[in-house]
């Protein structure tokens, strides 16, 4: 390809909404452009791209037995409602009615076409198991699209269901997407994926895991233990708390005015944060009801695990009205609570044998709280957060860091959830009809492809990996209106392509300057300059963009050494 | 790929409601699964099928330097306002309101899309030409979708958009692209495909043809000159008709009572249907205007040709209410009607001396009509249907034939519709803002892959040329319990799929007409049968898809002379 040809245009600044660096070097380098709020086009570069990404993909993916299929993009609501999450999704599913009046969605996600295509067609257990896949475009009508390709409202998506007969088969299968999805990330060039365990949100099924990319501007938090194997999402990490229990003092209510934060409380008792029973009030979704959750004074309430707990949406209480509800806001506590709401006990207060909390009533604390002696026999749930510093719910050392990531790929073990709606069956070895086991597994290809370029690249553009580079070389022609060079850089433009390399060359007249700024946002890792200056000494000059190497190439026999240079840098992608 | 494991079932009969040959073999044969009216799911062999096709056009797009990019599915519906599509395009496309309110359309095809993409970017005159292109999903919301593939709502397709400094830049890349079209056609085994001129439609431009895939069960008609090289789509095709002028008589009124056809009225006036000046009664669509066209009594109204003529939507007039408007059904002609319609006479009247047409009158006809004697000067345009034995235009002859066929492809010369719409321009090399000229250039995917089922199947089912068949080579296992066949059935397999020949597998422990009933369905080009038969002989039997060849091969070397069987049948189909 010659850059004077090529669409897109390079800038030197990106525009202020840019706030993460992969969205804004894929803007200052022509890679996509702005359509709507999370919809973008993308040039030729991107999806060069993400074409060799798909490749990726698939190979391993067929690796594992995968059959390529097709879904549609626009599905009936009829399929939707089979499965109950035309209704328990809410506006990010994109809803239309069709000329004929029929209800239509855009796929967010295919379980339901993955049944519909399966069901009637491996109605025997020997049909089991098998694996389908597609990459297919999806639309969620997400609120908050940042970041250019990371959080999108469409994407590109390689997304894969499982059947099988039984759960210990998922969970073999499991096991092999599990390694396909590490070899598909070191084989892209993405140095920093890890797996952490997972929620599995509106997925339905119990275990999964996320595959994340580690950087500062992930949206996800991860927990993490340094010295073991423990890896979880934030959302999905137990957080385990040991208590000192201390003395058991009597219940003691004190005067608190003027009292406001737990800070000043504990300044104002002489007392640790970590005796204080924090309350943080929720309400349910569908039908407002109170939620009241106590938790150590110094930990943080983790919504997710609340919302597993309860079985249920929940969104943080807003505008208490005491006189209705019996909540006094700034002062709840167990011990006189309101019947009204519904009261969730961390397991961070478990074993503390003296407690402060709330009096429910204007200016008063309790002191001493004994949840025992003064609620009776409570259920604790662990619903807290866990934190840098936390104990490793697996080696028990307390080391737990956290880590943002970006996540770029997931796999869900989602039982018969779907199949048993759905009424897919097939008949096992006794002739007896049951509900198959599915596992489903996506990747998000355009988002893979910024969160490499958000982990690798320099002030200047890309460093594309070289399985993913939209070129693999770049030709540079630093004089283009000398015929000398001219005809040097086309001869191994011509050369090199012929070979099967995959060329970027920079044909236009600009200044040397002008064109390695270009050069640097296109990141294609092996650069070749040719000017008068190199001829004269009989060379080209070789650089990678990573700026590992650089140094003179003799002009004889330089398409096959370039060859080589791209193959061996190709080879140490291999797994 | 096992056919143990391949998702999919073969049928013995197709439901009823597929009506020809291709919707019927792709159901039995385990191709598509129905969604919903015009939307299928695709099974493996059909994704393999239709990527092969893909990167047959892939290629040929590079080959001209096309730009791969991709634009979005769901797109701000004020981009539409931009062209004023939003507005002429009807019920066909799908719209929805985002969760910002913010009207969205599915894409249709993206010209608009294209200028926004190529805007801002290509400034100058050196950035031209240039052309992009993408595979995509898009959306029609057709009112008659039918046919299986060949006629859905969601269907993938490569869309390709050149842009151009001049016509003649335009016309010598269209000229290139006509050609990569015949190439991709060829390539993909399609042998009845022929170009023809067609309208423009909805896309707006002047110049455009269409691919037709010849066949009986095609939508389109086509008028042929089997001597010159005269193809058009019956919708663009000139009528040329010569008049013997005949005697001039005398304007006379009849009494036609009880005459109610044509026919009755040629024979109860002794006279030639051709002398018969018959009206046919439009409305226009923006405001119910009656349009009365009158054309020789033996020819139709084309209405493609009648619509661009008035350059506005018309439908069939439908309940006309004489006292209303004037118009007395079946006695309508040119001599006294009404001035609330607008008359179009088509050019087959022209030269004609004396003809019959009604008097405005129920039961009255004149006879001796003399238009420019008893009407005045009248404008004549080319509105009839061009007929079996009509005059080529080309070439003068009268012989031209109808056939049917599928549109697979069509190539349009866009001009400056869109680019003066959306406000595109470039500088020219006098420092002069200019609107680009583009062409755009569409293929369906999978109306291909079936259209190419339709020309190439028997009654057992498909016969999938090589460069896109799903496998290339299927291997039969006729005694799967018989270790010694299994022990050379998966010997062979492993060894071509090592050899990378893509092979289909049955492996399945059925009976031997069960099985090859079911490779007549896969319709895989070589197939390799493997029975205690063959081996006795130490053979396998091969048999080509085609009928073309069946014979013993050796089981030594089998796998290497398969292979060169399998390369010299691909080689085929290089062009």
């Amino acid at each position: 390809m010659k850059v004077s040809k090529l669409l897109g245009e390079r800038f030197k600044n990106a525009p202020s909404d840019c706030l993460i660096e992969s969205h804004k070097l894929m803007v200052r380098g022509g890679y996509m452009k702005y359509m709507a709020n999370g919809i973008y086009s993308l040039f030729m570069p991107t999806r060069r791209i993400t074409r060799k990404i798909e490749n990726i993909i698939r190979e391993e993916m067929d690796n594992i037995d995968g059959q390529e299929v097709l879904f549609p993009v626009v599905m009936p609501a009829s399929l939707w409602e089979e499965s109950g999450r035309y209704y328990s999704i809410g506006s990010e599913m994109a809803r239309f009615t069709d000329r004929n009046n029929n209800k239509m969605v855009l796929g967010m996600t295919h379980e339901e076409a993955a049944v519909h295509l399966a069901k009637d067609t491996a109605q025997s257990y020997t049909n089991y198991p098998f694996m389908i896949y597609q990459f297919q475009t999806k639309f969620r009508d997400e609120p908050r699209a940042r970041g250019g390709l990371i959080r999108v409202r469409e994407f590109t998506m390689k997304d894969a269901y499982s059947f099988h007969t039984s759960q210990e088969d998922l969970e073999e299968y499991y096991e092999k997407a599990f390694k396909a999805y590490e070899r598909i990330f070191k084989r892209a060039g993405a140095k920093n994926v890890i797996s952490v365990k997972s929620d599995s949100g509106m997925m339905g099924g119990s275990i999964s895991h996320e595959f994340m990319l580690l950087t500062d501007i992930g949206e996800d938090s991860l927990a993490i233990c340094p010295e073991c194997s423990f890896r979880a999402n934030m959302e999905a990490a137990p957080c385990l708390i040991e208590n000192q229990p201390g003395e058991v003092e009597p219940l003691e209510k004190i005067h608190t005015p003027d009292v406001k934060t737990i800070d000043d409380l504990c300044k104002f008792l002489n007392t640790d944060v970590k005796s204080f029973g924090k309350a943080v009030v929720y309400q349910k979704n569908a039908n407002d009801e109170y939620v009241v959750v106590f938790i150590r004074g110094d930990l943080e309430v983790n919504e997710t695990k609340l919302r597993n707990y309860l079985g249920e949406e929940i969104h943080p209480a807003q505008n208490i009205i005491t006189e209705e509800c019996g909540i006094v806001p700034g002062f709840i506590g167990p011990v006189g609570l309101t019947d009204r709401a519904v009261v969730v006990y961390d397991s961070s207060l478990k074993g503390i044998n003296s407690m402060v909390c709330g009096a429910n009533e204007v200016d008063y604390h309790y002191t001493g709280i004994n949840l025992g002696r003064d609620v009776g026999e409570v259920e604790y749930a662990d619903v807290a957060k866990i934190y840098e510093g936390a104990v490793c719910p697996e080696c028990g050392k307390p080391i737990v860091t956290i880590k943002r990531g970006i996540e770029v790929g997931n796999i869900f073990q989602l039982g018969t959830k779907y199949t048993k709606a759905m009424d897919m069956t097939y008949l096992d070895n006794q002739g007896k009809a049951q509900n198959p086991i599915m596992g489903c597994y996506g990747i998000g290809v355009g988002r893979l492809a910024a969160s490499i370029c958000e982990e690798s690249h320099d002030d200047y553009g890309p460093i594309w990996p070289m399985p993913i580079a939209p070129w693999q070389v770049e030709i540079c022609n630093l004089k283009a209106k000398d015929e000398r060079v001219s005809a040097a850089c086309e001869g191994l433009y011509k050369e090199l392509t012929d070979m099967g390399v995959e060329v970027l060359y920079d044909d236009r007249p600009v200044r040397p300057g002008f064109m390695f700024a270009d050069a640097d946002l296109f990141g294609v890792p092996v650069r070749v300059v040719v000017s008068p200056k190199t001829l004269d000494r009989n060379c080209y000059e070789i650089s990678y963009r990573d700026k590992s190497y650089k140094g003179d190439l003799p002009v004889e026999n330089a398409a096959a050494e370039i060859k080589n240079m791209v193959r061996s840098i190709l080879d140490q992608y291999k797994f």
